[in-house]
């Protein structure tokens, strides 16, 4: 039994959640497809700014068969999509093969993400707040630039998880051993030192809970190319919707180092 | 005083000899540059195949200085060019800056090579009997299919150094650390196994001096994008002449994880 294949067959067949929790075990990634006239520039942002955007696969122009998930279809195996036209967000659907139709030589990044890595803090015994909650992980704009490539710019989007004072060197640590999937944070404590004003407003996923005791902890997301594509004016673009994440074949040890 | 600079000047002023030990405790890197229009092929070959092809930098469309390196013309501060048209070299030459000029869209990349890690194996007491010779290292071409990506295809090249087996483990543990600079080998004796049948008949390079007791271990070279844009018939291409590398200011430290 396949659960990749499975979650992706459940998802072709109509289901449109988020997918964390979905398929346990296996990596999920982000999507985000260019015209190949804009993968080069693409592909160049991602190698500059590896921490949010980690490439865990490339789609050749036109392909929609990722070899981390075979059998899949990269247009209606993700469980909603976003369309993007000169920068701006203009559909948001649950099958992107009419989209993909009108380029048909997309190029498709998939970017690794951080639900991988919450495996692993779940079996060292740190609470994931959003997950508990029944919520999706909350995601924030950031004043860091991300480093330009050619036409692509734009500034960095993080995921937070409140961890425990206590666990927090712990969190590091483990979330260190998975330089595929963003890594350790990038930030600690102290929102306002990235441009982060408030943490219950969050520009992505949903609001977050905070015990009193717990530190709020910054990883690198994958959403981050979205926001890009959004100040690049890039003419087109299709990405996953927050939350909502294509699911691989692949066991996320193999992105333990 | 900055060794990388005055290193590239003595070069720019007329030095065309093999870079090895100049400049020591800094990073040196291999070149690829090809025209624009084959730009994504080749970054994608590099993300496919990270060992033979860890990227340091990209030089965007047209560009000719490193960010590695401030003050830094990549068209003259290599002392050996090696010109391909066709997939066929066509021309070795000190100065590139006429090549260039008939593609002036040339992206060039700059690619770790394993002269940054020897600094660590010298420094563990290890020898490197290419240097105690005075010899360039010797490199081969292996039957070991690297990853393709878009039109660009090949074999993988590797650097071999004769190690003392007893000095192998901590040949693997030292490079190991340098991930951006080929880190651990990819094959430890048995070179007929990747295709390698006369270790005294490099296909780059010197002659190996081999010692009794040594095994010879192998690193995959930044000379393997040499290899594919032969295998590839990329119509235009320039590279370094092997064992002539590019002199960054970067400290082979930053390199070390």
């Amino acid at each position: 039994m396949n659960t990749g294949a499975e979650a992706r067959e459940s998802i072709r067949a109509g289901f449109d959640g988020p997918t964390s929790g979905l398929a346990p075990g296996l990596v999920q990634a982000n999507l985000i497809a260019v015209p190949v006239d804009w993968a080069f520039d693409v592909l160049l942002f991602t190698q500059r700014n590896p921490k949010p955007c980690p490439i865990v696969d490339v789609l050749e122009p036109g392909q929609v068969e990722s070899v981390l998930a075979p059998g899949s279809d990269i247009r209606t195996d993700i469980s909603g999509y976003r369309i993007w036209t000169d920068g701006e967000l203009t559909d948001e659907v649950a099958d992107a093969t009419s989209a993909w139709e009108t380029h048909p030589d997309l190029v498709s990044f998939l970017i690794g993400c951080s639900f991988t890595f919450e495996t692993g803090l779940t079996a060292a015994g740190i609470p994931i707040r959003h997950q508990e909650a029944g919520r999706n992980v909350p995601m924030y704009r950031t004043s860091t630039a991300c480093t330009p490539a050619g036409r692509i710019s734009g500034d960095m989007v993080v995921s937070m998880r409140p961890i425990p004072a206590s666990q927090v060197a712990e969190a590091v640590r483990i979330t260190d051993r998975f330089p595929a999937v963003h890594g350790a944070p990038v930030h600690i404590g102290e929102p306002a030192q990235i441009g982060i004003t408030d943490l219950d407003s969050p520009d992505f996923g949903d609001p977050p809970v905070i015990n009193d005791g717990d530190i709020p902890v910054f990883w690198a997301c994958g959403v981050t190319p979205q926001a890009a594509i959004q100040a690049s004016g890039v003419p087109f673009a299709i990405t996953h919707s927050p939350g909502k994440m294509f699911i691989t074949d692949e066991p996320e040890d193999t992105y333990r180092r």
